[in-house]
């Protein structure tokens, strides 16, 4: 029997995940089947099954690998001293992932499957607590760079990183869906609005219409 | 035979439509059958078919109730003169829309039911179509309304109307998600991390750290 390397393995790992991705993405998980997953794979039963018993774990695997994606991305766009202002660190962060597409799809596939494990998350408690820890761990991320904005005065000095932690993620879960379901979304859209928002105390203002 | 009133014939129609959203809400879409919104709402088979032929009818009249309740909240809000910061605008409209919850659910179940109006649209192309036509009509208003901020100088003067109410829609999309997979969100976050946000340019900025 030949020996099968760690390579090996995680090639066939990656090979079964992009394939549940694709069909997750055009099908919707409820009418996809296991069988559907390995026809896509290119796989035979045992072979899938030796990784991955259910759809339901197929689901958490893509949930988890998203998470350490968007992490990565982040980790690696706030390195730079001082860090990027938060539009340009959103569309940095949304480039990468949506960078990292799913193998043979679109970006538009990549946020229709993030709707599906939105929506599988109604019906599977493990799922749920996968992206609680997840979002946990952005929001976590997100309000520790918003208190390095603040020490710099980039802010007002009485509102919350922890809120605008979670509004900036909001609008980050926002363009997920609108790519999702219109497909029509440039990232520059997103950093541009995101700065024309921020530049509201900027602006001089002309006075009031009487 | 008895006649029947108009007023007969609506009460009847929301108590369905009640129904199948609680059924959505709680269970998801694909595993609701019409036999579960039948024996939610209380009523024969002959009583709802009249109405609703499949569960496609009735989650795409889910979905444009939706959006004429949010058109309704936002064109009571802009009323005013001037009309309202964005950060508080989304505010009242948010708390309007999440007001009017699913008769005998809780806003939770309201942002969970919109989840799975959004995975649905990949596999149903009308419902994809009545969700495009719904968000342009927000992105107008949105516009229109950010032109006036603009002529009044709320904002710098190059950035972009459009840009900024698809920013503002996804922070608002954004929030249900959150909403939908976490259940713990507070209207005030998203109107206090807004206006933190929005508050960039305001502050006064503090010499770089060297």
């Amino acid at each position: 029997m030949a020996r099968v390397t760690q390579e090996h393995l995680d090639a066939r790992r990656r090979q079964i995940l992009d394939g549940a991705a694709r069909c997750f993405a055009r099908n919707g998980f409820h009418a996809t089947s296991m069988q559907d997953v390995l026809t896509e794979a290119g796989l035979s039963a045992g072979a899938v099954y030796r990784y991955f018993r259910s759809k339901d774990e197929l689901i958490q695997a893509i949930a988890e690998e998203t998470f350490a994606s968007v992490r990565t991305a982040f980790v690696g766009a706030v390195a730079s001293n001082p860090p990027p202002a938060p539009d340009v660190l959103v569309g940095r962060v949304m480039t990468v992932v949506l960078e990292e597409r799913i193998a043979g799809a679109g970006r538009g596939a990549f946020a229709r499957l993030i709707i599906q494990v939105w929506s599988e998350t109604l019906r599977d408690e493990s799922l749920a607590r996968t992206l609680r820890q997840g979002f946990d761990g952005m929001r976590e991320l997100w309000t520790g760079l918003f208190d390095a904005y603040r020490a710099h005065g980039m802010f007002a000095a009485d509102v919350s990183s922890e809120d605008m932690a979670r509004t900036l993620i909001a609008v980050v879960q926002g363009f997920i869906a609108q790519q999702a379901l219109f497909d029509d979304v440039e990232i520059g859209v997103l950093e541009k609005g995101l700065g024309g928002l921020m530049s509201m105390g900027a602006a001089d203002p002309a006075p009031p219409v009487r």
